[in-house]
């Protein structure tokens, strides 16, 4: 995925199960082409053959399980990520945690298989440690930004920075996402004067009276 | 699903990533059309959609996670299953063992979806405790029919008949599959001579040389 | 355990941490023997053998592990809370659910090495699924107990009744205690009146300023 | 726990459960004693309470769960470790692998009480990132050493070197300690000249005909 980067997170919600995901991954789409800006979807997860097929946007697992390919009824190998067309996978959500060795586990095999890798922290301590197994991008949330109505641009801007930097010392080959506070593109454009190079989020998306209206908002001071 | 009926689930296994599954799932609904017999299909959780959308036939989710729709990234809810076009679900597959009270929950929630269930158990006891879910169906794995070359027709066939009056016997209206011990399309008589309303099985066909042979042995017998 | 019997969960509360713990377990200890009732307790994982060697009373497990013994760090088997002094274990509490082949599995364990089991349940359906693994006792919460200020002797009496008798008419062999709505004694007289033999309660006693007021009146009207 | 020292994990083997887990721990209190050196053992969950009241040694769990005190019926805080008489804890074992947010927890609850910390890994990657989390001590076990017969004096030397190296880069307040490769006295010698400040290990000892003998190999070479 280019950079700076609207990552969207479908979760299990409602509001965008079977035709409903489709019709938002497409509006997506529209958007993205007609502005030049890059949008990418985490659609759910028996979704994403069928969304990779229906657009051309990077689509992103929200998950991959950390196994190999075999007997394994129920679990979604990177292989299976791949073969179904996606172009990356979210990991260790906060929503879907997982072990720093499968962590580890998951970014390697997706490194061979060509998938981009977003790994999602909690902190500082857990984002400089994950930056250590070597992902493509880390995404943080900070936890002064989670919550209530405190966004980047309203709060104390050394707490993006401080994370970004941070990360960038331990390993500068990963790129950061902000994965809290952001609402507007207000909020984009901070996070990205701060240090991050994209934006993760979900409901504040999926869940509005209209999408679109908000992703215009949202992409409008990009660049 | 109507019975008799062969379900085949697709595991993680790399013969069926992607493309490869929409195919073999294209060879069972040919096999399915043209033999006029029930063949189900469980492909691998990201291509869901994309084959529910290609073949005519019953497709079910390897697994479904017993939440509510909501902030649940990575996680499968029935709600999504049966957006994506799925016809039911495998629950607690030794692969994916789930607690009790959430084979309950997962159960319920399909049964108020219209998503028939088929619950995957290794042993009487467990059969006879899963029965009273109340799934649709619940393929048991006898353990003395598990690994080596003991299939439905060279062992005690008291094992499956068994099997299978135990649990009518707790619960009438769940049909039982023969989730072990199935090989060709005389082990598919047996088990239905002995009581099961079908057979699931995976490795046999998906990693077979020419899968569409294994099939057609396997439903040969059928009426 | 002899019947009727109070189990007392300390659960990881503050309040029996350590020495504190030993101390309940004796309060528990010299009630239990003067008024000749049954005390169970069941205290915190690390003070088991301790407290097994403190106190005469039934010292059971809040948990094993459905595993052998061998190289399972960090878990607990059957096998070691027997060689603490155990007299037996809760299995799939609220807080600690299991696969129901590892409760069968635990169970049946148990049974082997002479280790009484109560296995905790949520629901009518998951009660009678688990009264098929043969457990000594089913302790039942039903949701109209839980929280609020419903207790047994104010609710419908029919809730706990068609409990006790769905699970007798599944395994006659199993005892039931009633694990949720009972703050007093007139809670247990009526819980017993009911068909339970038993209950099973924490934060009423283990939170108490003064437990042993609390248990003095649980225990009031037993015989 | 002083360094250099030999941290002896209990796992759950039949040959230590319950009266014989006392045993052994006194017998290693007496080598520990006569010889002045450090030995650190892990009992079983459920005899950490006994064992520290019967031994002068640190006692460390082989696991705590990252959860707060309060309604966890069958988890293991580190306030109940802290309470029953442990000093330290293991973490992120092999066979009790935790998240990485849950090992930041964990390791920061342990300081906050008091309790040291030993976090385990599998990996150079996973070395580095849990050394960002700050515990006293990483236990490695490079998987050159794992199985088979080879040990910290037949391997190539840089791998234990280059592990050490690598976790003092990250975070030189790091103590190492070498979980793998270790079964004589010659071995832990090699194993402190390479960098490590002792090592952990379990079947060796606690399987051994003569626990005594081994141990007293094990420490011949220290100082």
């Amino acid at each position: 995925m280019k950079t700076p980067a609207i990552v969207l997170n479908f979760k299990a919600y409602t509001q965008v199960v079977g035709e409903k995901g489709i019709k938002l991954a497409k509006i997506c789409e529209n958007i993205a082409k007609e502005n030049r800006v890059e949008i990418v979807v985490a659609p759910q997860m028996v979704d994403l053959g069928v969304i990779a097929k229906s657009v051309e946007l990077p689509v992103f697992s929200q998950h991959v399980d950390p196994v190999e390919p075999g007997s394994r009824t129920g679990h979604t190998t990177p292989e299976s990520v791949k073969g179904a067309g996606g172009a990356g996978t979210l990991i260790n959500h906060s929503e879907m945690r997982m072990r720093i060795a499968d962590i580890d586990f998951a970014v390697e095999k997706c490194r061979q298989l060509g998938l981009e890798t977003i790994v999602c922290t909690n902190n500082l301590n857990v984002s400089k440690a994950c930056a250590l197994v070597n992902p493509d991008f880390i995404a943080v949330e900070p936890p002064e930004l989670i919550g209530g109505d405190v966004s980047v641009t309203t709060a104390n801007p050394e707490i993006v920075r401080n994370t970004v930097n941070a990360i960038k010392d331990i390993n500068p080959n990963v790129k950061v996402l902000c994965g809290a506070g952001v609402k507007n593109g207000k909020d984009v454009a901070k996070a990205l004067e701060l240090g991050a190079e994209g934006v993760l989020l979900a409901s504040g998306v999926v869940k509005a009276k209209n999408p679109k209206d908000v992703l215009m908002d949202l992409i409008s001071r990009i660049k």
